[in-house]
């Protein structure tokens, strides 16, 4: 059969079913009706401000979309394929409840500045809900800190331990990564807060219509100041997905931490059983599913900002039906970082048990003191690059005959350079080694308790 | 409410809801569900012939595992997000069919194999259908070029007009590039159809089984030989993916083309009203959204094939849970391929009509016999950069003068240079400048009716 | 031959050289070396002011960085390969010339923050560079708008004409995609600009350092507040390559349309000689190459982009040597873009003719006004559905009859609808067309008249 | 100064300097100059051959050719920017040397055929190259596995113990993803290695060439069919950076675990001083450099893939001139495989000690026998998914009270199931684990040593 468009009377024959179907968006922008809705009324009661309708038409209008909103709401709208797109199924709908008058709607409108309009609504939305969640990510982190002030955990460069630190120290790191996830959504929504609506197909439109009127309206910042701009753009959907995906490469790099942790050779931390998973065939498997598919998912987020990019490149001015394909890697991004977010934050705050003692043990258990003792002599006159290597001697020789640096005597300290007193072995012991690292942003105890302090400032601001 | 899973004894709590939804797959992997009810028929009948459950047992499984087959295929089958995956999904319902007999199923099996074995089973199959429709594809192309040995059309480089083609020649660019896709899949398919069943969960199993046999009823060519890689490969999965961005590519510049051609200013087609699409707001618009969509699909696919080399980089062996993510873009990846070479072929055998009128007009008022020029005084003994340079003075003053090539009467020809004559309006008009370009490969007619035979020679391999 | 390293006192055996090649950033990370030398006064004279070298000793470390700096300017310093990165080269020609006071020079510092360091220097003096190269960009625009507000061009949707447009307006839309680009890299250098220095290798120093001294001296707004977060971070350089792919998006788009306005078929323009090229054999060419290599170039950017995100995904803190990677494409990146801007920049400049009879022409020769007739009629009363499905229809009519609207008699007018009079044919003329979108951001002329007021007012912003 | 082209005699002012700059690609396609001359070779060959030029004509070309090459490998010949392109400078440079016979060198061919000729005969020698490492690091793979057949070493999934394997065995899954590449890359070299040649700009030759002489001198196994397809085919290089990038996968997974088993925690692994690097601060650091460099090089290899999609994704045919930017990621994507292959075979040659004890300690301190119990369990007739239940139980109870399997009484076995009897402790010996999974495939000590020996009939395909 085939299917008669809304815009088919300038064509003779019908739409190849299977060409409607190639075309159709309805199954997935679907996901924007509620913003549609909006949209469409505060574009009816700028008609109606500007004389473009009268009022009583104007309330017709928006009485009549509210309805649809109620209809969809309880499960009573649901527009097939024949449709096309949501904005189809909408006006349609609109003119079977209040007739002709439903006609008017899309004066001085078009589907180019109206879908722009739906999805910026719907960005700045879901920005907001990602927003609270990493707060909320935040305030979990920040708990688990403050119980872990003095818990030490190696720190590692290149998979190697580096040096010990306040596992809080390591914890806030995260802290930080999702700040600036924060900050930078908030730079993406300000260039997602602007209204298209009235640019019309490319160029504006003929009717006196009041722009400011409707994004005020609608709480838009700004109004898009060039009509083929505004319909074109898709640069804040682009920001939005490399945003998305910086989130991802932060959960992910927590996410290899805690799958590193949790096991057997590691062994820092316990997952529990409310978030963990078991084999189908080996009876002891608990798995750490939850960070191994946060880790995953990162591919496919990367992905749609490839593929946004793609779709953009070379497109001449100004819409192309090409930008149709911008929403469902976009709702994808955000639906991902979503339940990404939700997962780590449960597995956070329920699922994760830090194993103290063996952090308390690892930290005793290698060489992660020996740039202590190069600074050690630093401090004491000799030029750090000449420490240095003094120390990389000493540690060969550790190794070579089975000793850390603790076991050493402090007779061969005064060996390896006279500078050397008692006061050694406190110096490298964990705890001190930690504590030293005072400098600002640094491991030490009181930075850690200062960051602290400034966590809880900045997650006050929204 | 906490959920139980099939793996839960060793775990005393139940997972929490939120990550039970976070680490099921079930509502994506369904679509490989009759491909894991023939994988498990296999296996099944597998451990009957090697005794490692009684031939009626084998039977039993069989039996009950075609149930489910068509309780799914009837729609009474639709498993909920707790049964997690299509797997334990399907291992449930056959204990409730058959009884403590499907609780042997899974004997020397894992998921990790199992999942494999589904994957390229489906793999195989779209692959095949992929293939298929290629060759649908180059049927209407040469369909199409059959009527246009003779029909001429500017040739481009640099989208400027460089010499006039046959428009068959012009068609047979894309046949050939589809050749190469379809070949290219078939040496994917060869890594595709590789058995991993019986890889268990990474380390083979310590039952006595015959992974040749269930190879063989599944009609793989060959098994894995290495069980970790077997788990743990997704090679095959990749290269279908570069594979279905390959084709994008070439249906993306076709589709450039089309968009091209159906412009006002080229006039080379008109698309007919079965395959256009009209404006919300402009009503004399008729837009080519198929090959707009094609050229945007092109962005998902290429990110498809990004996200899954994300995925696997860096994964330590064997399975990890990062992989459930291999699915999703695959299946995107196969469904668009599909529905883009559905929609081009539609379009091009019923939606397209070259306007030959525009053609012909369009290739005798241009420079795009100077080469003819050239090529006409090297034939003649001049040195080639020589000739080109003289040529390029000729159109130089052509256009300052407002004149084309064949304006230019023979007495300007001589002065020109001496080896001109007569002949040279014959070898510079369009029909002879294609006739004559009748190297192997080349535009010429002969050439053209050559590799239209050829072209039906290669689409007999099936 | 074996190399020696600056680090092999606690290694017994050297490097193997194939290995040693293979590690060594000195022939990319060279491109550092001022900001390394500008770091590294800044560090010297911080560990003075703090006491931990004097003041003496802080003196000779900065004086001799700047023989090093003039060295180099001078091409007199060029270290090879058995440097291994461009830090250890400096370190190094430093002990030459200040003796054994120069291996103080690397106290309280790790090479983990001092890259960083370099790094964020490099890169905020390359967008304040690229920020200006935008503002060289959209002055250009602007003057060539100004030259052509009432200059007419097709507006196009779908690459079908759609509405009429002021060139300026056209125009224009691109000097707000570059506006965003301003804005965008603004919002990037305040999270570049943020000093990682004093991070040590990932805990922070035992020695008694100033971080805000050396920011302040660095003229970094801020100081890492983490030091695992500085050393680990490349958020900045992410999102510098997101922004990076939103320029290359942008004059791709340019790019494509200059590529089609010049082609034979649209005819807008005229490349000039100075902007265009040849073909080796074909003596007619003159080929758009600019415009092509930058579409070109716009994968490379987007490359990079994935390349980063690519190697960031997944890695466990603090520092691993995959970070070394970071360089090479955000490099590139910069050149690229930095490229490209200037390129295209001289293109509008000095290359591109406008040629007005050609679009004064095309804008009077299609149904681009036909949205007109339908906003004549709903301004008149009619719903704009009933209005638009009529145009629909005259516009098949038309086509059928070889008319265009402004050949319709008043008679025929009237017949569509009465409402039509005398005025409908001052209504579709293409300059009332234009004139008539007068809609806040629309092509209007009074309209744009304000946007390039508003336009000089934005260029002001520095 | 204005450049002047070899092109320009259509034009009547010079390029730009900026512009041309920004246009030339010598800089980077003289990487391909020895193939181009080797090309031309060929072509001056054919002419003679064909009676296009004199016999004595084209001696002079060869001879002439042959000097250039002989130039440029004593580094007399290094062409500036000036001169464009690599074809260019030696066209020019041929004048200089043969005279105005070198003008004819051109006849019948265009860059655009030359230049995908060159680009081919580049690849395929490059993937002869790579493929011999694939086989060099095979062997070495080989090499270290004989020698660990019985070696044991956990087995994991999702990065928790599950069962253990031989050494051997988790060796050669990297040899079976060698052995993918190398058949890949050969199917990949049989769509390099079709001759383009003959092509001309887009449409053949008017000149009676013959492609299949030119082919057979240049050893190309066919020619392309279609002289557009011809100059406009970039599939090649797409497929060779797919199967760049899927060897990087392996390498990164590679890389991954050797970084893993270096740790500490791990201790797999023991990096000899020639292979690692150390830290510029920490002394006791040796870090696994090499392998953590070649997971981040896998970044730039699937950016370049990336960026080569993007160049081609709706080119319209024929040759543009975005097909310049397909080089650099191309010659990049093959330098870093060749430095990553090279650099992992010394890695695994000569940088990497297996600590047996510490493996050995590893595989007796874990439940990864948990399977073989329920498999034990299952032979004797317990329904495999009620085995896999007890055995889930039994494991928590274990951990509960800090046992391992193997210490529990024969007494407490046989409370848990009549079923168990004394073997069962043989049966879950980590020795006897593994030597059961004796299926095909599988990781006991017989499979493996099949493995082994069918993996040296493997590599003696060449």
């Amino acid at each position: 059969m085939m299917t008669k468009q809304t815009w088919s009377q300038r064509f003779e024959s019908a739409l190849h079913p299977t060409i409607a179907r190639f075309n159709a968006s309805i199954n997935f922008d679907i996901e924007l009706i509620e913003y549609d809705l909006t949209g469409s009324q505060a574009h009816a009661q700028m008609l109606a401000h500007c004389g473009i309708i009268s009022l009583e038409e104007g309330d017709i209008l928006v009485t009549g979309l509210e309805q649809i909103r109620s209809e969809y709401q309880q499960g009573e709208f649901n527009p097939g394929v024949e449709a096309e797109d949501v904005h189809f199924a909408v006006e349609r709908r609109l003119v079977e409840i209040v007739g002709d008058v439903g006609k008017k709607l899309h004066t001085a409108r078009s589907r180019n500045d109206q879908v722009g309009t739906d999805t910026r609504l719907y960005l700045r939305d879901q920005i907001q809900q990602i927003k609270s969640q990493l707060r909320q990510f935040q305030h979990v982190l920040v708990g688990i800190a403050q119980q872990h002030i003095e818990t030490l955990i190696p720190g590692y460069t290149h998979l190697q331990r580096a040096q010990p630190l306040s596992l809080a120290h390591h914890l806030l790191a995260y802290f930080h990564m999702a700040q600036r996830d924060w900050e930078r959504l908030g730079d993406v929504q300000s260039r997602v807060n602007i209204s298209p609506l009235g640019c019309g197909a490319l160029a504006g439109t003929t009717f006196p219509i009041d722009r400011h009127y409707t994004a005020n309206l609608l709480q838009f910042e700004q109004v898009y100041a060039n009509s083929l701009d505004g319909v074109s753009d898709r640069d804040f959907a682009i920001e939005f997905c490399c945003s998305a995906s910086i989130i991802m490469v932060h959960l992910s790099r927590f996410s290899e931490e805690i799958i590193l942790w949790s096991s057997e050779e590691f062994g820092f931390v316990t997952l529990k059983d409310s978030c963990a998973t078991g084999s189908s065939i080996m009876p002891q498997k608990k798995n750490p599913d939850v960070p191994e598919l946060v880790r995953g998912k990162t591919g496919r987020v990367f992905g749609h900002l490839q593929a946004l990019l793609v779709i953009m490149k070379g497109l001449p001015l100004a819409y192309n039906k090409d930008l149709q394909e911008d929403k469902e890697g976009l709702f994808d991004s955000v639906n991902t970082v979503k339940a990404c977010l939700e997962a780590m934050t449960i597995l956070l705050q329920e699922g994760l048990e830090f194993r103290t003692h063996r952090l308390a043990e690892a930290v005793t258990q290698d060489f992660a003191n020996a740039t202590d003792v190069a600074d050690y002599l630093a401090a004491r006159g000799v030029p750090f690059r000449e420490a240095y290597n003094l120390v990389g001697k000493v540690v060969k020789t550790c190794i070579a005959t089975g000793k850390l640096l603790k076991d050493l005597s402090i007779q061969e300290w005064k060996q390896l350079h006279p500078a050397f007193a008692e006061d050694i072995y406190e110096a490298i012991s964990p705890r001190s080694v930690v504590a030293c690292r005072n400098s600002y942003g640094g491991t030490g105890f009181a930075q850690v308790e200062q960051a602290l302090l400034a966590a809880q400032e900045l997650m006050k601001r929204y």
